[in-house]
């Protein structure tokens, strides 16, 4: 009940890569999930249904964007980015600052 | 770190009643979130983006299934769907048994 973020995220996978996608989220790099630990980034997951990705994560820090631009410095997340990102492909239109991933906003929560 | 299962689903808005969902979830009826509570659902959210609704809950009971039919046999829980339902419409064209709002499999989690 403290300054909890709840934060949600879809994408397109490509179908030519999702088997792909699958695979390497078999086995996360641990470094990467370090990364997102040590920013503040704590239950996260991933869930698929047909060619779209739903992310889901919740944020414990104070800074959310600052978090993310320190995820977005590590050597080891942006060497897996150049993995993943080439099997996403952005599906909602609208979008802020080109980000693949777009954010959904809240609409309800009960805890 | 116990048995919580996490589940995620995601449905299309009617362009039409996408006002109409926003205002109804800024107020569900409390025994809407009682029935959800009473049957081990928690940490529930509702996501939007442009018109698809993504939903993540936690588990905690031990049978899903049976407390999913006892979520659908409150009286208050169906006269609330009467109002939600014609909002919705199936935007994932794989289905299984009829439901309108598709199950996502989780393909990574980190705690």
């Amino acid at each position: 009940m403290t300054g909890i973020e709840r934060h949600a995220l879809v994408v397109g996978v490509r179908p030519e890569k999702r088997e792909e996608y699958l695979e390497l989220h078999s086995a996360v790099w641990p470094q990467v999930e370090k990364t997102l630990s040590d920013c503040n980034v704590t239950n996260y997951s991933i869930h698929i249904v047909e060619n779209m990705l739903f992310a889901y994560y919740e944020y414990v820090g104070t800074d959310h964007a600052a978090d993310m631009a320190r995820i977005a410095e590590d050597e080891v997340t942006r060497e897996w980015w150049t993995h993943t990102d080439p099997c996403q492909v952005r599906i909602v239109p609208e979008t802020d600052l080109g980000a693949v991933w777009q954010p959904l906003r809240e609409v309800w929560h009960l805890a």
